[in-house]
């Protein structure tokens, strides 16, 4: 396993206890996705072989004040963040769809290294024509997310920002 | 595998080409969510011991007109349906979630002998104080699902109902 994972793997687990908040303070209602798993071979209550689906679609998803919330975790160590090498094709195209479909689709992006949080929403990101994105970029594209005390990632104030931009407020 | 499993399979795949023509016609996004599966050893990229998790959810979600949509989806060779024995605590539990946040929750049951198909809302679920409930308690609970072409499970004409009862027309 490398360190990339790794860190990945801890920012997300931030993610989960944000929303464990956000579900037990009746704030929002957001569940981590299984891992698409395509079973092969099953003995008894057991599963014996197994491969990873290769079509996954996001994270994340769930509701907010009535809203369908829909979106992707990523780390990096890196000082950009390459599009094309972590997000794949039909993994914006479930973004596009949800997007159309009036839900808010975003990805959270972590720079490990510079201790830096941003949630970009889908349609600021496929607009954009260059892969890398740094941190100044994914500021002009996003919002900074701040780590908070409880919970540690309030991606969720940002989201009420976006559905003051598309709705007004409510 | 008993006889009940593959009619269930069988109800479920009509449910999965229903939801192919509605994604297909841009008219809801809705997705099967992934087993819930603890995975236990990896060999390479092979899954080679696993376990399904207890604790799952509920087998669809998605986005319909900006409704964030979730259920289950059951079907019997008997003539009555027993909830208790077919929806867990924890997935009715994760049923209020959706209903309380907002969101339009339900199960569709199909009675494979009679020929028979009723979406129940949840909010009508709950109420009731037996478990079994037969084709008559399910038409008095819900709305029943004639079957069409194409999509050959219409429960998105169901739905309009829903959102029309909840919200009014749109």
């Amino acid at each position: 396993m490398d360190i990339s994972r790794n860190y990945g793997l801890d920012f997300e687990q931030l993610i989960d206890k944000s929303n464990e908040y956000y579900n037990s303070e009746k704030i929002a209602f957001i569940n981590k996705k299984p891992t698409p798993i395509k079973i092969l071979s099953v003995s008894g209550n057991r599963i014996s072989d197994a491969v990873f689906e290769k079509k996954s679609t996001t994270d994340y998803n769930g509701i907010y004040k009535g809203h369908h919330i829909d979106f992707e975790v990523k780390s990096t160590i890196k000082s950009t963040f390459d599009i094309s090498s972590n997000l794949h094709q039909h993994q914006m195209e479930h973004m596009e769809n949800i997007f159309n479909s009036g839900g808010i689709s975003f990805i959270i992006i972590c720079f490990k290294m510079e201790n830096k949080i941003f949630l970009i929403p889908f349609e600021n990101l496929k607009q954009i024509s260059v892969s890398h994105i740094n941190i100044e970029k994914c500021s002009n594209l996003g919002f900074e997310i701040k780590e908070s005390l409880n919970p540690s990632i309030d991606f969720i104030s940002i989201v009420d920002k976006i559905i003051e931009e598309q709705y007004g407020k409510q």
